[in-house]
């Protein structure tokens, strides 16, 4: 039997644990895509207690809670922070086999030294262990950045934001790179409430017609790409593909902002058109498109009304992905405007038909100019990244894969990027050792070299 | 190599063996649904030979008689038993890595004590020696259950049935409880031929609007309840999901009845609307909904005229579940008359939408309030359900599962509990022996229990 | 640590190597499903160099150095050959995992005793040792099958082809057999943009009515048949079925030769129906349907227009298949003309779905009537094949499964029935050695033996 998550944790042959201990393990992190607050990191954010820093935003805890049947009282309740530490230790048994399982140890054992199993026992011992570590003040946002050897952030920004914290962060020449990248879903989703608010928050006088809103969105795009942005960020329910004239996508958008109800075809052509447009321009700047599809959110309204977003009620959806990606990468590529894109889905039945899709659209000279994104959100996890991963390889060329991203709200979760290269290692490891991949050094290095960061630092030019 | 199918089958390390053998193996079997006949429990049953009882009615073992080339009149027709079972025995080669290969054989060693592979060579040697042991009279209905530790038995029951054996068998002290479930699909599957008679099947006068329909199905709950039903069923090819009002369902009712045909959405607004108006009485009683999607049924049509339903020519349905089935369990939800759910499906491509699904209508207090329901059917052998059980463990709370059902029309078909037993032991034993968690005996004998029966028992309050 | 693609290759058992040594690996090959080039064949062509024989029409490795961004100059261009080899050798270590890496090693090994990894390094030595062997003359097109051991081949072949070379082939008596297989799709694919003059090509005159059409193909057939065809195939995007009467479909296929434009309904009956009549033909003859569904092809407009089809722009589609597939099928089954059908997907998502349709419509007498065609195409490497096996088993009966194919174009590519078979062996092996299965010599041999040539010989009647 092997020891609880040791330094070989996930390791399973002498080719894996060399590959990751000699050669994974320092390199360092490039997270270009995560939902961390630039603000928390520029004012270098200070936490009390364990459950500030866990429990405080992560709407996967709150979820698991949730199902084990926890009062919301003691999730996004007025309860103590030690009653709310107590209660996320009380489901430790029930989350056997899921990730936060292991994420929750990885982050006790990286930052705090912690290496006790966290159980309904162990949990005030840890709670106040952890308390009395963050009086030291070591454990700042921009501390735990640093230990977790970060070399480049990729927060996710609207248009209209400032980017101040970004400029701040650059003049003031923090360690780490912290970019912005441009996610302007609002300004595309033309069937939400807020929509018409929002285009009147944008920074220009009388956006009445696409073609200024075009205007004004190239600004910012240029903007953001003045403070250090490389990439954009979208997200679809649905894959978007249905194609109109400016003076058609103008009608529909005036439309709009007289309050008027739009057809499903309507919205499709609005965003086709402003989605389009968008990565034109993301081509002409060299930037990298990313393209996150299948979650089907706020599923719970009740919870919804009175949490917002993004606290744990979003599931999966199943909708046909392969035709109109191909057709809306398709358009791009006809037209010469195509960047690089990386897909992202939330579930493996979708990894052949996005596995193959990157191959269609190649480009002389860019080494995986289109990707199939790491397994994401709840994808995300020791089944799904060696799904993920075997498949990729199984169907593509794995060595031009850009690897892992955190897409976390967390400063503690960097260890997924560790959790993400054994993985890796092992595979690559078992391939060796069942002989079907030569014990080459040099390659296999080079490989995990490039998975782990050096693939994603020319892909993204840093 | 290890024995055929010995002690230890199934269970790859000494941590699975130990969970199997000293935790799992003896837990009383909570059987909560299945098709079995409750007039025969009561009548006790008694059997020939193997035939009768493997080949009287066993589709599954049908249908891969028939891919394997046999001719009919050895399946259902009028060949002799014996000729019957040398068929079976005939293919026993040809299914290799179908659970059927391991059904026969945990049946025939545990309760038969044969320990003789089955193949064309032995087939009369084990045809002959069951015929001699069931002459003893130790093999009836009854005993069958007895024997294989049954705590409860949910049979499956349509609303106008008298439940006359349920009640027999309660009166009489049967040791197992046999509980009756209600399946009211033929109340509103309104396109089906036989929709009208059965209304009029119903015992009330005139139903003539929906009002009384349901009017009349709440009295059969509260029936059904005063015989101890604590669960309904329901089987839907799609997720059924359009909403409209008493008015409009009460005009589709009559149409109808009248004998018009209807539109396939006016078909979905009766279902839907009959289906949540049963939902709200579950609610109000405490009762779990179970819901089978999925099953493309009948595709044989000179079979089915000839045959029936469940014969062996079903197969799997492709369409698309997660929108519908969020917004009719959210739709239910939002009006606070969401029951508790049991979901299942047919194949592992639906296992994310499903396994993230049931963490969108969580309720403070109740310990997995929706499940996604153990492999199901075709989907219920040893790729599925370990597929099945990291899948949910890998995105919800996987101690918090209510675990196997036989689903059978068997009184043999018990060892499915234990090879569903031996897989969860071997994947927690996989998992403590790798490392990925403590090896903690407490915590996972509470696991092994809670998901072999403590989480059904409190699930539907046995 | 076992060493690289040895003879233990993919063989992790004692049972598994003494079933591929001693059973399957000396079994002879019948290749029921290929585009080889049957003038090529009669030909008997020649190479000069590697970079012919796997680069000049292989659009799988195309496609991989496309991805990994190698210039198109060096995939289809201008290139020298030894310049375009090297640039294949130089994507090998980003191949890792993907079936090309063991395929390229296994044809390097089998055909030109060449040990040392394909890499950048040895890539020059390779290429020469190669150019050197062949001069010898002893890897012609017909040596190289020879060589392989392949008693059968199905070449892939238009309706109105000659078959001039099959019938030249027969004639001179070589030892393998090379048969037509009858691949009407143009005949039915009735949007196409060549359809009217594909049909003026046909050899009949004035084809203006559905009835002469049939009667045209049915010749064709018939003379097929004459040159020993037992086999047609057929691909779909989505699986048709809109039935119609011949009077519709005459109006149909009038107004498509008139040059009017079709909805996608008549075009889809039209279709429906041209396949049904072919499949009656087909059903009569005794010979077996290839249905291969879900390739989204030719998704690079600008590529399509420059190579055409068929050079590595395409990939897989998502749409649903069960409901249509059990239509189209059981309509012909339920006029009593279904023929022996074999169906492909390229995902296994499909997997349940088309393992539960083949138990649908069997026949007594026919062993495995309705096949789960091999892993195809993108899905034919070891995850995709061990997937495909093992799901097939779960839900079916494995051992009337009727193996493995090439569906290559290359002469070089038999060692993927050797990958096949080392994997059936290593599952077959893997349930023997872990107690699932007796170890049972008599047995296991014949269901090696069924599942690599004699399945397919009994079904095509060889």
């Amino acid at each position: 039997m092997r020891k609880f998550m040791d330094e070989d944790f996930l390791l399973y042959s002498d080719t894996a644990k060399h590959l990751f201990h000699d050669v994974a393990k320092d390199l360092p992190i490039y997270d270009y895509h995560c939902h961390l607050n630039p603000s928390e990191i520029y004012e270098d954010r200070t936490y009390e207690n364990i459950t500030q820093i866990w429990l405080g935003g992560d709407h996967y805890k709150w979820r698991q809670m949730r199902i084990c049947g926890i009062d919301e009282n003691l999730i996004t309740g007025n309860a103590p922070d030690r009653e709310k530490f107590r209660a996320y230790a009380s489901i430790m048994p029930e989350i056997i086999g899921n990730p936060l399982y292991h994420w929750s140890h990885l982050e006790l054992q990286r930052f705090f030294n912690i290496y006790t199993p966290l159980s309904p026992k162990t949990a005030d011992e840890i709670y106040d262990n952890i308390a009395e570590q963050l009086k030291s003040g070591k454990f700042t946002a921009r501390q735990l950045i640093t230990m977790s050897n970060v070399s480049v952030i990729c927060t996710t920004d609207d248009p209209v934001d400032s980017l101040e914290y970004h400029i701040k962060l650059k003049a003031e020449g923090f360690g780490t790179k912290v970019l912005p990248t441009f996610r302007p879903d609002k300004a595309f989703n033309i069937a939400d409430a807020g929509f018409v608010s929002y285009i009147k928050s944008l920074p220009a006088e009388n956006i009445d017609t696409v073609g200024k809103l075009m205007a004004c969105l190239y600004e910012r795009i240029d903007f953001f790409a003045s403070v250090g942005c490389v990439i954009s960020d979208h997200a679809f329910l649905e894959v978007p593909y249905a194609e109109a004239t400016t003076a058609e996508v103008d009608k529909i958008f005036k439309k709009r902002l007289a309050g008027e109800e739009l057809t499903a075809l309507e919205a499709e052509k609005f965003t086709t058109y402003v989605f389009m447009k968008l990565c034109e321009k993301y081509y002409e700047l060299g930037w990298a498109v990313q393209i996150h599809v299948g979650a089907l959110r706020n599923n719970n309204k009740p919870m919804f009304e009175k949490l917002g977003p993004d606290t744990g009620y979003d599931s999966i959806d199943d909708a046909c992905v392969a035709r109109k990606l191909s057709a809306l990468l398709g358009a791009m590529h006809a037209n010469g405007k195509l960047p690089k894109s990386i897909l992202y889905t939330l579930k493996p039945s979708d990894n052949y038909t996005l596995s193959t899709m990157l191959g269609n659209f190649a480009e002389g000279g860019v080494r995986g100019k289109i990707q199939f994104g790491s397994a994401w959100w709840f994808y995300d996890h020791y089944e799904g990244m060696n799904r993920h991963f075997k498949d990729l390889a199984s169907l593509s060329s794995i060595g031009t894969f850009v690897g892992m991203l955190t897409d976390s709200r967390s400063f503690l979760s960097y260890p997924r990027h560790e959790y993400f290269r054994r993985i890796v290692c092992n595979i690559l490891g078992e391939w060796v050792e069942s002989g079907q991949y030569p014990n080459d050094d040099e390659a296999l290095t080079a490989i995990v070299k490039n998975i782990c960061c050096d693939n994603i630092k020319a892909y993204l030019g840093f």
